[in-house]
């Protein structure tokens, strides 16, 4: 670029002439090397992706100026510790998912999926046009965090189970691995959750400590061999129904930077985000295929059991609005945009989608 | 940014001391400044801030380096002559759809919407995942124009209509305003077609000049006032079920570019492209409510009305796969990719959103 070329031009001349111990300072300062804590393993290669592919947008749009090190989970913290190693300043930025924080505050779960909620495209809007950006500043700002929106799985799905749900009562005693506020409403059912990081979930399947198991979808799923463990492949993921990722970013580190580079960390994100649903919406059918060659049998939850899951998730979610004033003030604000923008999807996109899958 | 103060910071220190002319023509040269054309009316905050988004991120990544001067449509060029007068290098860059193109070679259909094709986040995913991007780049290329996804409209509606479609031949001498291969659609299901440019539309509905009008949804065919000249309005869009937008630029331009101004324009334009979706999918529902709430009768095209203007579309579509060898080329890429996400799709978002609709 010619704009650096200047650049270094300008430094040798001017190495040529006075040198002022002030401008090599500053040019120091004009160098940032960065460290990335993420919760993904290598493996699972659509998620560490996604966060490599902030790092490379950055480093590429900045010439090299800004230089970020992705580490995959486990490297240096664990992959559920990403918040609390950004929050404190340890690292500069994380890329993780804001649900495994719940334990905090559920209100952190808005910004990834909640049970029966947005989806991919509506969460978006959502926080990039509908006021959620705020709220999730709000939140995160309180533990010294800046967050963007970094990724998306699209829809998940329900699971791998061992056998067929054919009635809600089919889910009384099932061992079942999930996490988030899902897990709190198939445990409202009668199952018996177990929260096991992805690594140890083909194992717990195999061997019968689970019943059943749901990590992501079909791309993810099949790099971690679950359908070797479990035949039956339900659908659709209706405790996540889209999970967004977070980026986020030491929220001192975040007020130090020249507008410039904020900009270009804030757009790399955005870019990243939307890339990463593109991969996962053109791997998983990819992947479905694969599994469903390879022995799966695809099935769709009833009605009933949904019905279910459904009337118990509003249940846990009044009660969460009644005892967390956070919780509620950022649903008061999801909520009522869930609403309306349901309202117009059922005679429009719905609509398209019906008639091509039952005509076409 | 610190890289910029250095930058100033050197050239008063190189002022003080021996002048290079060579630098300050390099100074100039790392400074840009370029025009956008669009196709877009400054009424149409949606469309004409998605052309501004791109701008304004660019500039503010490149302290300023990169300025880039947006203009309406007319105001330079004509809306639909966007192309001709990116690709002969009058201006550097443009924001328009590529199907306005479809006379020059109706494979530019494929990188806006096609009928009964994908939604946003399936063509985001074919272009960007899924191949797309290179044939993209191909056609275009033809035309010394470099191609980037920058705006989607969303699902669009079937439009406003000033009599009940009922059946197919309702359809029968309808005089109706639309664009793209969707207008060969209804043509072929007898409709009478006209193309008027957006500003032209209302009158012509008013009057009586025309039947029914599609625009695009909602929140921009409140602004064109349809709503005052037609009570019925249809979804879904089946003709456009998500118009993806461009930007073109000029491929010199392009190849002249460093890599860093390069993934800048790139990465700015990925991001403009959710963003406008977002706003599409935040603002369309809200005026929807309002549409309804001041008078619009919303209504779903009966399926038997969609079989036939399906039914329609194969027949013109295998003509253009026939007649054409790069939209065939296209094609084969395109349709197995709709088809293989679909299949996936029917099980798990779909099945999601079903429940939900019928249920909740």
């Amino acid at each position: 670029m010619k704009r650096r070329e200047f650049l270094k031009k300008a430094g040798v001349v001017a190495a040529g002439a006075t040198l002022s111990p002030l401008m090599f300072a500053n040019a120091q300062a004009g160098k940032y090397q960065w460290s990335m804590v993420t919760s993904w393993p290598r493996s699972l290669d659509n998620l560490f992706g996604g966060a490599e592919n902030i790092a490379n947008a950055v480093k590429a749009m900045t010439d090299g100026d800004v230089t970020i090190q992705v580490y995959e989970a486990g490297a240096q913290v664990g992959g559920l510790e990403v918040f609390d190693a950004v929050s404190s300043g340890a690292f500069e930025m994380g890329h993780t998912a804001s649900y495994y924080y719940i334990g905090k505050d559920p209100s952190h779960a808005f910004f990834t999926t909640v049970p029966f909620g947005l989806t991919p495209k509506q969460i978006n809007s959502w926080i990039e046009s509908g006021g959620g950006q705020a709220l999730w500043d709000e939140l995160s700002g309180n533990s010294n965090l800046k967050p963007f929106l970094a990724g998306n799985t699209g829809q998940q799905m329900a699971g791998w189970f061992n056998k067929e749900i054919n009635t809600p009562a089919d889910l009384q005693g099932l061992s079942f691995r999930t996490a988030g506020l899902g897990a709190r409403v198939y445990s409202a059912a009668g199952v018996n959750v177990q929260t096991l990081a992805g690594g140890e979930i083909f194992l717990a399947l195999q061997r019968g400590v689970l019943d059943a198991a749901e990590w992501v979808g079909p791309h993810d799923d099949e790099i971690l061999g679950l359908n070797k463990a479990a035949k039956y492949y339900y659908g659709p993921g209706w405790q996540e129904p889209g999970a967004a990722f977070a980026l986020y970013v030491n929220l001192d580190t975040w007020k130090g930077l020249p507008a410039d580079i904020q900009e270009v960390i804030a757009t790399a994100s955005q870019a990243a985000n939307i890339q990463m649903l593109s991969d996962y919406t053109d791997k998983d059918p990819a992947a479905f295929k694969r599994l469903v060659a390879a022995g799966a049998q695809p099935k769709v939850f009833p009605d009933p059991v949904l019905k279910v899951l459904y009337d118990n998730w509003v249940k846990i979610n009044d009660d969460l609005r009644n005892s967390n004033a956070m919780y509620k003030k950022i649903s008061d604000s999801m909520m009522p945009f869930m609403e309306q923008v349901r309202g117009f999807d059922k005679i429009n996109q719905f609509a398209y989608l019906n008639f091509i899958y039952k005509n076409t």
